[in-house]
């Protein structure tokens, strides 16, 4: 018998049917014998209606006031679940996030988890209940409600599933795994049944869905072992876990995203310091940066080019705005007819054919490379948007193939 | 200055619009320099929606998931609240009923208040801030979610009110205070203006909604003045409070409910001890019983008659029927024929000659009369329900008249 945490997405309770639906998967592994501890999200798009609402009412709502609302939302699904599973004779329990012992910073709107404290939990599973959490939602110290981010869910069920030492966490969602390549852009590809948490911290980094980075670290850091797969279908889906060292270098996955915006700082001061303060701004502004590029100075001056998401493109513009009033440079650039890009695996940088077979690849389909950047894990490449989705194909068709089922790792 | 405490009914903050009145309302308060607490119940016919969810996902939900539910509905108009008057440029913080330290009991649904720890709410109003507070709602001393019952908001201001010792508790409601009658049935009933809290305590048993009766109650007991008046327009309402003893008897409003079943046990055997069972598996089943009759015994037999609200028709037969098996009676009688009619004031009961004119009264325009309960502020009569309405015009007529305004007590 394994003490299990799980957790379903906001697809997966998003109505009445769908919460009836959990409530008799959680019913099977409960009726097994199992520990459950099950972490739920918002119904729906109960989140994204909360926050229209409050900005319909206040032009920039307080954030510890954001959270008060926010929390609303996981509160309504694990009650609705618990009274789901009582129906079916199942007994449960719901907790909020503060309820079940999560502590967190003050930071409201982005909070970190501080502590779990999680006698009322264990109590709870003792006397042979599922233990129904509130996603996404913690308190502080001083009783405040906190909510932990976009995607905070993850890192509730991540976190408990560290902090219960649990067999393992499964993440339900609405694919059934983690994917060489959107399916959606390329036909052939293929489930991938283990990787590292390494690999996967950088896929959620690319933008992948399935798992938020926050999460995958806080796994790697505990040694959860964590199970992505789909609420409505019974079979495998990825394993995320220390797989052990592989011989050779494998470009496990091809991602891309269109929602990019590069931003170009056009004669910056060729001087120490000035992209410290560059990114000192953008950091306080929150802005997440991905492939930085500056060039070689020319005399006594310099270009500085990076590339936001499209979120963040609000955020960024005010960034730069702020940044005007700190250093001089002669003008900004934003562009937003770029797409990246990338290939992401083991090793990859250590081998130096992979870069070269990469970009080989995309100059045979004509897809002109704007910006690169590595890290040991991934190559990624900025080219203009509309050859994102053929050059997706291509890379697949060159490191992965269609044939062949990938079975690294796995313990 | 003063501190007061105001209460804003779910009518009043149903959409976001009226959540902007509220707060324009609030935020002239707040300049005027008085320190305030605001209770808000959850929006409009949120409470209703959560609850049909409950009931349509399990056929009997549990108590404390319904109130880990319903206890949302109050959480986003705190948190909405608190947005628009940010956006008015007023300081203010929400608080769930736990976080404003409103500690009950554990009998979910319908708990109740043991103790409220006012420290952190006082540190707020000290800064300044306006202090939102969740009205319908607390938590255990086990950190678990209770709500106080329907129209718990108006419990939870009385009782901030009292634990703050407030100059006075207002009461926002879609009416402007408690009238002699109902104006949709007696175009000349007029506003009361004062009243006092055991008239005001049998109103509210004879089902006038402006206050509930446990509010009243405990406003009575700490001393609370209160204020019953509209949200949508300036005009006083009606003060509820210690009125000065008053020289002569006087029936201050005409009552009445069309909404009554009668239910009659007929053949209930004559001993000792009957009327005890029947009474305690009424309330057993949380029934609330008005009007009891006990008929002279035949024998070894007797008839027992009383009045339940229509909406406990329900519980009433469930009870009923348990009932059938703890005692033997010849037949049961349900009567959905009839109405109530009230007539309330001080002392009523200790002036024979007000009883004889109502029942002149309602003989003169023929109504039958089947029922007849007193106490020392009220005499109710059970008529037929097709005769009510003329009945309330006709006892408005005889005791309160249409021209002279009443203005007893006052302080």
């Amino acid at each position: 018998m394994s003490l299990i945490v799980q957790k379903y997405g906001g697809s997966s309770v998003a109505d009445l049917d769908k919460i009836r639906f959990v409530a008799e998967k959680v019913k099977k592994y409960w009726q097994a014998g199992h520990k459950l501890v099950v972490v739920v999200s918002a119904m729906g798009k109960t989140t994204d209606t909360l926050l229209s609402m409050a900005h319909s009412i206040c032009s920039s709502p307080p954030e510890r006031e954001l959270d008060m609302l926010l929390a609303t939302g996981e509160q309504v699904s694990v009650a609705l679940l618990c009274m789901a599973l009582f129906d079916k004779g199942v007994s449960a329990i719901s907790l909020t996030g503060g309820q079940a012992g999560i502590i967190t910073t003050g930071m409201h709107t982005k909070a970190k988890i501080v502590h779990i404290e999680v006698s009322r939990i264990l109590r709870y599973l003792e006397e042979g209940k599922v233990v129904v959490v509130a996603g996404f939602q913690g308190k502080t110290a001083n009783e405040d409600i906190t909510t932990l981010g976009r995607g905070g869910s993850d890192t509730t069920a991540c976190a408990l599933a560290a902090a219960l030492r649990a067999d393992f966490c499964e993440i339900y969602t609405d694919v059934n795994g983690v994917y060489t390549a959107d399916p959606r852009v390329v036909p052939g590809a293929r489930k991938i049944p283990y990787i590292s948490y390494d690999e996967m911290s950088e896929m959620a980094n690319l933008g992948a869905k399935v798992l938020q980075l926050r999460a995958v670290d806080f796994s790697q850091r505990y040694g959860v072992r964590v199970h992505v797969r789909s609420t409505f279908c019974e079979e495998e889906g990825t394993w995320v876990e220390e797989v052990s060292a592989m011989e050779d270098v494998k470009v496990k996955a091809v991602t891309h995203t269109r929602e990019v915006m590069k931003v170009v700082l056009l004669g910056v001061p060729n001087q120490p310091g000035v992209a410290a303060s560059i990114f000192k701004v953008l950091s306080d502004f929150s802005v997440f940066i991905d492939m930085i590029i500056q060039s070689e100075g020319r005399g006594t001056e310099k270009d500085v080019a990076f590339v936001v998401t499209k979120e963040d493109e609000g955020k960024a513009r005010r960034a730069v705005a702020r940044l005007g009033e700190i250093i001089s440079f002669r003008e900004v650039k934003f562009d937003d007819s770029m797409g990246k890009i990338s290939i992401v695996g083991a090793g990859i940088a250590s081998d130096p054919r992979i870069a070269y077979r990469m970009f080989s690849t995309l100059a045979r389909i004509g897809a002109n490379i704007d910006m690169i950047s590595t890290s040991n894990l991934r190559i990624s490449c900025l080219i203009p948007r509309d050859r994102v989705e053929e050059a997706v194909r291509a890379l697949h068709e060159e490191f992965i193939g269609e044939g062949e089922v990938i079975l690294n790792g796995g313990s």
